[in-house]
């Protein structure tokens, strides 16, 4: 049997090329009881539309890229999952490009892999999509951008954005901590560049100054979102005379690590030591005990941001009311586990 | 500025636009010497080859896919980047195409992909490269692709391939257990349809009897290549009174699940029971204790793979002996940690 052609399905379905056509490239413009019937013939007959062709024809690209730099697996593939569920509803491919956030030519980079991949647009991750020089830089030389990032309140400019209330979440883990009893709570920071750091950080003081506890800024360190970092810095805590009684790492390998730390030292969690992280990853549900967090769902979050960019590069491919605003907000919530019980 | 085009370099370079073309196409037939310079002139010049026009001239697809059905974000993400690596290296972008391998429709889904999206072929990771009615359908379909595969031997068949040696690694994991005088010893599989399960396997079993070990059934479990499958069938294994005194997951995964459960058991790792793993995931590295495993470098592996699928579809962008056969082997090596001490 020889490939169906889009003439096949406009000759089954009864209806014009240029219906087939619209239906394909999803424009509001057909009716719903048309947009059905020429769906089910295009499964009838297995017809794929040939995107390549596609492009030349319409001078259009339906190829995304997906911009990150985080050292995170879950993460990751968590957001190519949810950025790839919505490319491919709307019929888009999608190129990774794993950067270097820091690198003096990441601009350059950027607008390279979009005309050299002729790419439509690009989802950008956290903390590239969280440097502003990086974005608005991007933005000057006209090319679509969705960014998924860190913030307490909608952002400012005009680029589409998902923005995760990490603040907030932060706020009721520490909260949950403080009902506890805990006043002597450390918080170990993941790294500045990423604004999820000080966005949680902030969540975390907020919640110590509404229940009238002072910050002790000797427990709020620095570091990286790793097991490492998170062993290190407990390993020291836990040798002072004054150790907190509870540590909040600011993602759920810091607490992975605190927690192994505060074992490796002979006390017990979370009678001596209560640990809490963030994320939900593997890392939380699989230590012993399992550790306190605060769920973001990843997939959702990045699904959301490729219907944002969408609805910026192309509004008629969205029914209507489909997406409304060009941004979206998610707040992570807490989930209690026995590492604070 | 405005951006540089391959007319500037060749002329600022004092060479032909065929010669400049020729080496941003890793064609071999220019000298060292020459290619240097070009390169330098690109370099200088910032000059990016527009990798659509460039498709659209040569009529040649430079974009790559790689398939996978793999739950482990680590293993995703290290195969990315290693495939990723040779990419850029040879000038290619990388679609990814994450896929359900028990899917009815997936040679076709593939054949689409590869035709909708025009890539010049596939590097495809286990399962889906390791199920033969898959791979024989593509390569009746004229398709290029590499696949990655566990094997104790070169494979059949011309399409290039990287076999990992599953077999050999496992039965070095096994006698270290046989060394640290284990006799009852527990092997915990992963799923039958990555045939690292039934390698790994075999390569226990084949430890076991050169030692004159006899296998008992009842201590080879099936299951699946996670934690919660690692965890429930060690958690059997504690409660029997002919408990093993080692127990080998056949990933890191299962192990630190198994690790989980004999702690929870009130039983000591390594003092009561030693545990091994495989594949040298963070989860082997980060768990309490640290546990020994067979460590695959995945991204080299990866890499190594897309090498071989640029020199089936373009031996000429290779230089001379770079690449000389279709197949390429890799051992996973053992890692001695305190888990069985």
């Amino acid at each position: 049997m020889s490939k169906a052609t889009i003439k096949d399905v406009a000759r089954v379905a009864g209806v014009s090329l240029k219906t087939v056509s619209r239906v394909i490239n999803n424009e509001p413009t057909v009716k719903e009881a048309t947009r059905k019937k020429v769906r089910a013939v295009i499964d009838d007959l297995k017809y794929q539309p040939d995107m390549s062709a596609r492009n030349l024809r319409g001078n259009k690209s339906y190829a995304i890229g997906l911009v990150y730099d985080n050292p995170n697996p879950y993460y990751v593939v968590d957001v190519q999952e949810g950025v790839l569920k919505a490319c491919r509803e709307m019929g888009y491919s999608l190129q990774i490009h794993p950067c270097d956030a820091a690198h003096d030519g990441i601009v350059q980079e950027l607008c390279d892999l979009v005309n050299n991949s002729r790419l439509a647009g690009l989802v950008i991750a956290p903390p590239v999509s969280e440097n502003e020089a990086i974005t608005n830089a991007l933005a000057e030389h006209g090319i679509h951008f969705v960014r998924i990032i860190s913030a307490s309140e909608p952002p400012k400019g005009k680029a589409p954005c998902v923005y995760v209330n990490d603040r907030a979440a932060a706020r009721s883990v520490a909260e949950h901590l403080i009902d506890h009893g805990h006043t002597r709570i450390a918080f170990l920071s993941g790294e500045e560049e990423h604004l999820s750091t000080p966005e949680r950080r902030a969540g975390f003081k907020e919640a110590l100054k509404a229940h009238g506890i002072s910050v002790d800024d000797s427990l709020v360190l620095p570091g990286a979102y790793s097991f490492d970092s998170g062993f290190e810095r407990a390993t020291k805590l836990m040798e002072r005379s004054d150790r907190p009684s509870a540590i909040f790492g600011c993602n759920d390998e810091i607490a992975a690590g605190a927690l192994a730390a505060v074992k490796t030292s002979g006390l017990t969690v979370p009678g001596d030591v209560a640990i809490a992280g963030f994320e939900n990853s593997p890392f939380s549900q699989h230590s012993r005990p399992p550790l306190t967090t605060a769920a973001q769902s990843i997939g959702e979050i990045a699904r959301q941001a490729m219907m944002l960019l969408i609805a910026e590069m192309r509004p008629q491919a969205l029914a209507e009311g489909e997406v409304q605003t060009t941004t979206a907000e998610f707040v992570p919530e807490l989930i209690e586990r026995p590492s604070t019980a």
